[in-house]
């Protein structure tokens, strides 16, 4: 069974689209500031979908670019606007930004209670705890959604996180304990990453390493979460995972593109609406 | 080989010992506050160790021992004042607290900056991303000291972390994945913990379970780490692993008691230190 996002991502839209008429009703307009610095194309793709996310649901959103070449005290001098800008609910600061800014700085500088991505150190440690009030990565949460949308069980299982980025690895290592998964985390040091995926129930591939996932790698029935996105030699997007030798193995398998990607921005969208209520103290 | 918690702590006390008296040839006298409520067996048993330690280290400390029934606000102003006193340096407040006391609130009470024991987000945040300027909690950190201590490699090993605890197996697993280790995370709803730790070349045990890991569980050379602190039918102190089966197949295991916990007073003198010299700006 090839599991999609548009599912996910869909379900997620329509809760908040109620979510946002009431919140409308009370007198308050969700609203996303994106903060870009310079207009690197991976950028641009991804705030094009944020965009279109952010209007399906009603949640206002705005663009705030800024020069490439911004230095540091300037930068902080915006960002502090924006956590002031009490429209504002929830803001995106797309990463990495360029060099000679200061991110040790910045993660303390933005509002926590706006942070829909997980860049403030409080934001980590809520997800970490499982403190529901946090936001996690949005990509480490919509592989969460995924699970929950398709009824995966999480409690008890055995789950392989090959990946150990910041963003998207090691979040989901602490959501996932916190769900009571057992979880094995192996990355580009790991011996025999096949040793951990074979046994899981649940693979997450969080790699970026196209063909990475074999089909000798999974057992029987595994639910496979592919959230690689590679370019294969034909210049065609692809993911960790060999779609073609693990799809016949797996009980559900995300497709790329299609999968993982396409729920970020719902959960995106959610996180929006959640600081919202929390500014507003309706949660 | 047995690898004891003394010759560790010895190791860490000796350099503390330099460090302090080049503080106090600045002017500055290293001091721990130890914040009980109540007087609890186990309290007061940690605690005189802590006390002891310290002495050993040159460092000050002092007890603020506080009633059982104290409300919330009361113990809020009480610990604001030792926040504020400038002659502190550390602050190690005992848990779990009594139930009328709200720790979600208290977490973001105690300063940061001398939170030796990992309550404040800032710390959980500082732990989970490898920020060293923080202060994980003091045992998982001795796991660490211990490792470092008898050269045991971390980078590229498997290890099986037994124990999801807030204070020792969840931020170990952040610890030793910064570290580059494989790590999987065993628990109380782990279908087949065996599976993980006899690939291990590192077994940590902090469940709290006696005679959990036995002899089959480990493979022949593994590093067993043995964190459980329990009594055992006789009324002894025991750890989790099976040391009569397991220490003959081990390369190096830490007994019990004797080992991790010996380790942890240790590591709290050092985060004082550590604490004293960045609050004076010298780290």
């Amino acid at each position: 069974m090839i599991i999609k996002g548009k599912p996910v991502a869909d379900a997620i839209t329509q809760t908040l689209q109620a979510d946002v008429e009431a919140l409308k009703a009370k007198g308050i307009a969700p609203k996303l500031k994106i903060v870009r610095v310079g207009a690197r194309e991976d950028d641009l793709a991804y705030e094009r979908g944020a965009l279109n996310r952010m209007k399906t649901c009603g949640i206002l959103a705005e663009v705030l670019e800024l020069p490439a070449e911004i230095d540091q005290e300037t930068f902080v001098k915006e960002l502090k606007a924006v956590n002031d800008d009490e429209t504002v609910h929830g803001i995106l600061l797309f990463r990495p930004l360029p060099a000679q800014l200061n991110m040790d700085e910045i993660k303390y500088v933005i509002r926590a209670e706006k942070d829909v991505d997980c860049i403030s150190p409080l934001n980590v440690a809520k997800t970490f705890d499982g403190d529901k009030t946090g936001f996690p990565p949005c990509t480490a949460q919509a592989v969460m959604e995924i699970l929950h949308h398709y009824e995966v069980p999480v409690l008890g299982s055995d789950v392989a996180v090959v990946g150990a980025s910041l963003v998207v690895g090691k979040p989901l290592v602490s959501l996932l304990i916190q769900e009571e998964a057992t979880v094995a985390n192996c990355h580009i040091r790991t011996k025999d990453t096949s040793h951990y995926t074979r046994q899981a129930d649940i693979v997450v591939s969080a790699a970026g390493c196209a063909g990475l996932v074999k089909g000798d790698w999974v057992k029987e029935g595994a639910v496979i979460i592919d959230v690689g996105i590679n370019v294969d030699k034909d210049g065609n997007l692809c993911g960790d995972v060999k779609f073609d030798e693990c799809e016949p193995k797996a009980s559900m398998i995300t497709p790329v593109p299609g999968g993982v990607g396409s729920v970020t921005t719902s959960v995106l969208a959610k996180h929006v609406v959640q600081a919202a209520k929390q500014l507003n103290g309706l949660a």
